[in-house]
C-alpha cells in the first residue's frame, strides 16, 4: 500500500506526521487515501482534513494511476435526449482514449453507496453527472482522490463549488414565448418541469418576463408544473383545456411534454396549429418527424455532453482557480406547430 | 506475472511444456495469457493453440481477476431503441454489482483496435455487442482470456459459434402483414432495413410468406431496402408513392422509418390511415405519442438487453455445451395508423 501513496522521502515523512497527529496508523492513512470504506467516518474526516492541510491530498491523488475511464451518471435513461448527451460524452472520451462507464442512479439526488464504492475501486479520470447531484460525503471522497466531477444541467440549486455545464434556460423560455406573442397570441399557458428543478424555474421565468414585457396577463391556472414526460404533458394540458377559457397557445417544457399536449389537443378535437399553437423544448431528433413537426427551443444536448467531458478531463489535469460554469446558447427552431391564433 | 497464471505445480509444468513446445520464453506465454499486444500475431496464434490443446486457456483465464464491468458496444447510438437496450443491460448489471462500459464503435463490422486493447486492460466479466460483430482475431483474444461475448440481434449471418439474443423477426413481419391483409388490403408495400442484415431479411420473408399464403401479388417495385432511419423511410416511401399505381398500405422496417413514411404521406396529401395504412416495427416509447399513434410490431428491446446481460454473466461462470441462441417473441400492437382501405 505504502508504495502506492509515498513516492519520495519528503512525502513519506509527511504521511508519518499526519498519522501521528491524527493518532492513527499509517495503514489507516493509506486506507483513506485509497478511498477504502472500512474506516470510520469521523476518522476519515479528521485524516482527510489533515492531509489537505499538508497539501497531500492533491499530490497523493495525482500520483495514483487512474483508469482510462470517465464515469457518466444519469438519474434515468428514459428521455430520448439522454442519447444525445451520451453521444457527446462518448465522442470526447474516445478522442482522449477514454472509455465511458454508464450508471443509471434512479435518483435525482445522489447515486447509491454501491456506486461510490465502485468509483473508488475503478479510479476514473472524472465523473459527469446528468440531472443528478452528489451527496457532500461523496464529493469529499472524490476530492480526496483528486477525481473531479462536473454536473450537467443541475437539478435544484447547485452548490457554488460544483463545476457545471448547462444551457440558457431563461433565454429559451423567453424566445419561445416571444415567438408566440409575435404571432399574435395573448392567451398563453405554460407547462414546465418539476418545481424543484432550476431549469424548470428558469424557463418559466423567461416565459413570465416575455409576457410581462408585452403587458400580457398570466392566468395562474395556466401555469402547470409536472415532469418532463409525454403522459404528464397530456394530463396537464387536459387540465388547462378543461378550464372555462381556453388558451390559444401552450409552451411545453420538453418535446415529450409537447407530444402529450398534441395528444390532449387531438382528444379535445382541437387542430394544431389552427386552434392551438404548441412550442416544445429540447429539439430532440424526432421533433422534426412528428405531426405537425414541432416548433421548439433547440438545446445543444450533444455539445453539452462534449463540453462536460472536456471540462472534467481538464479538471483532472490542472487545478482551476474558480469553479467553472458554462451555459451554452439555446435557439428557436420554427416548424409547423405554431401559427397566428384563428 | 507467473504468479498470475500458475496456481499449482501441475499448471506450472504445463506452461513450461507449452513454452518449450512453442519455442518461446515463459514470459511470452504470460504475455499471451494476459492479452498483451506486444507479441507477434503468428507467435500468439501458435501459443494460444497449444494452450487450448493443453486445456489451459480456460483455467488460466478464470484464475485472473476480472473487473466488475460489462462492456456494451453499439455500432451507433442514434436510434431511440438503443436506450431501451441500455436500460435492460444496465439493470441486470446492477443486480449483479457490475458497471457498464459503453462504447460506440461507429461500424457494424467490428470495433476498432483501440477498443480490444482497452478491453484486454479492463478485463470485464463479458462483452455485449449490439448490431455489431467481432473480427475473428478479437474473438480469439477474448476466448484466450475467458471473456465471453454475446451479440444482440446480429447483423448479417452470425457464425454459429457466437452466442446471441434476438427477437422473432420473421414472425414480426408475418403478423404485421397479416394484420393489413385482414383489414382488406391487397396492395401492400414493404420498406425494410439494409439488405445485408439478417433481421431485415427475416422480416421481409415474413412479409412475403403472409402475402403468398393469402395469394396476393408482390410488386417488385414495392419492396425497398434502406436504413432504419426516418429520412430513409421518407425517401423510400416517396419512391413507392410516385409509381403509377399506389399501394394502400406500407409495412415499415422500424418506427423511425414509419415516421418518415408518415411525412411522405403528408407531403403527398394522403391521409393516414384513410388513404394509406402504415405499420411500424419496434414499438419505441414514442410510437404511442405520434400522430396518428402507430400500429407497430412490439420488440421486447429492454428484455433483449436483460437477457443478453444475463447470458454473458452466465457464460462467465460456466462453460455451456452448445452455443446459446435466444429469440424473444414479438407481438402486434394495433393503434390508429391502420384501417381498412377506402
Amino acid at each position: 500500500m505504502q508504495s502506492d501513496v509515498a513516492e519520495d522521502n519528503s512525502e513519506r515523512v509527511t504521511l508519518a506526521d499526519v498519522a501521528e497527529e491524527a493518532g492513527v496508523s499509517l495503514s489507516t492513512i493509506s486506507k483513506v487515501l485509497n478511498g477504502r470504506s472500512d474506516v470510520a467516518g469521523a476518522t476519515r474526516e479528521r485524516v482527510e482534513e489533515l492531509l489537505r492541510e499538508r497539501g497531500y491530498m492533491r499530490r497523493g491523488g495525482r500520483a495514483q494511476p487512474k483508469a482510462e475511464l470517465i464515469e457518466l451518471v444519469f438519474h434515468e435513461l428514459d428521455s430520448i435526449w439522454s442519447m444525445e448527451l451520451i453521444n457527446g460524452v462518448e465522442s470526447v472520451a474516445k478522442e482522449h482514449g477514454l472509455s465511458v462507464v454508464l450508471t443509471v442512479s434512479g435518483s435525482r439526488h445522489s447515486p447509491d453507496p454501491d456506486w461510490i464504492e465502485g468509483v473508488m475501486r475503478r479510479r476514473p479520470v472524472g465523473v459527469v453527472l446528468v440531472f443528478s447531484d452528489l451527496a457532500p460525503e461523496y464529493r469529499e471522497r472524490l476530492r480526496a482522490r483528486a477525481i473531479p466531477f462536473v454536473i450537467v444541467d443541475p437539478a435544484g440549486d447547485p452548490s457554488p463549488d460544483a463545476p457545471s455545464v448547462g444551457s440558457a434556460n431563461w433565454s429559451g423560455g423567453l424566445i419561445a414565448t416571444r415567438h408566440l406573442i409575435e404571432l399574435g397570441h395573448t392567451r398563453i399557458a405554460a407547462i414546465t418541469g418539476p418545481e424543484d428543478m432550476m431549469c424548470s424555474l428558469a424557463r418559466l421565468d423567461g416565459f413570465r418576463s416575455a409576457m410581462n414585457s408585452a403587458g400580457l396577463h398570466i392566468d395562474p391556472d395556466w401555469i402547470q408544473f409536472g415532469d418532463f414526460h409525454a403522459a404528464g404533458g397530456r394530463d396537464r394540458a387536459n387540465t388547462i383545456l378543461a378550464g372555462p377559457e381556453r388558451p390559444t397557445a401552450i409552451f411545453a417544457g420538453s418535446d415529450l411534454q409537447a407530444l402529450g399536449v398534441l395528444d390532449a389537443a387531438r382528444a379535445s378535437g382541437l387542430r394544431v396549429p389552427e386552434d392551438l399553437s404548441i412550442v416544445g423544448y429540447d429539439d430532440i431528433p424526432l421533433a422534426r418527424w412528428v405531426t405537425p413537426p414541432l416548433t421548439t427551443v433547440h438545446q445543444p444536448l450533444r455539445r453539452m455532453g462534449e463540453e462536460a467531458a472536456r471540462l472534467v478531463i481538464r479538471l483532472s489535469e490542472e487545478t482551476m482557480e474558480s469553479t467553472p460554469r458554462m451555459d451554452l446558447a439555446t435557439s428557436l427552431v420554427v416548424r409547423d406547430s405554431t401559427a397566428p391564433p384563428a
